[in-house]
């Protein structure tokens, strides 16, 4: 855990969202990307060593659209990133948590990503990642 | 907005949730300290230049608690550091930002903070601190 690589934020509307966000950070994004595997859009801003991923979802059984109906928009993650995810994955089952995907999958900006059930990590969602 | 200064998670246990984060983070929180005026007890861990802040509530009025009760434990706040608190309320009042407290107060670790309402930030709850 090296530092906080991103922090996700489910939002309904991109467009709109980009707007606030540039507006509060005094800043564009830099970056949108689409995730397929996880039917999203996303928009990427630079905050010191952290990057704020602002995520729409792209169809109805997305993890943000089930999110933002039960929970409304806002923080959806914490992604730390991490130096050999295979190794953290070994070392975070054996400390008790437990692991969404062992098998690390495609995320978003070119990273491999694994995510730990927020039961076991006081009702956060934690993401690690890792450069691909 | 010069870097994520913290990122608050609300937890009803912090002497648990500390252990928890230990084994999360693999290592030690570095310091407590309780903040009457909030009516909260803190715990804080070190991850890159961030910092992860645990809010456990000390009375029932405190926003922890309310936040707990409403929506459970999880991530509460992202607050961002910056040069000159009085100026980016300022900024971010002529951006059309609802400020909860326009007068800084004191919050923990050495800060003065001013939270924005999140209602006009995509439901996340935004914290400004500039070091004392």
């Amino acid at each position: 855990m090296r530092k906080i690589e991103h922090l996700g934020i489910a939002v309904a509307d991109l467009k709109k969202s980009n707007e606030l966000f540039k507006r509060l950070l005094g800043k564009e994004s830099y970056k949108e990307e689409s995730v397929e595997g996880e039917g999203v859009k996303t928009s990427f801003f630079q905050v010191g060593e952290t990057k704020i991923e602002l995520l729409e979802a792209t169809r109805e059984d997305s993890p943000i659209a089930k999110f933002i109906t039960k929970k409304s928009e806002g923080i959806h993650h914490i992604a730390f990133d991490v130096a050999d995810i295979y190794a953290e994955v070994e070392r975070l089952k054996k400390a008790g948590f437990e692991i969404l995907n062992e098998t690390p999958k495609e995320g978003a900006d070119n990273k491999l990503v694994v995510f730990l059930h927020p039961k076991s990590t006081n009702g956060v969602l934690v993401e690690l990642c890792q450069e691909k």
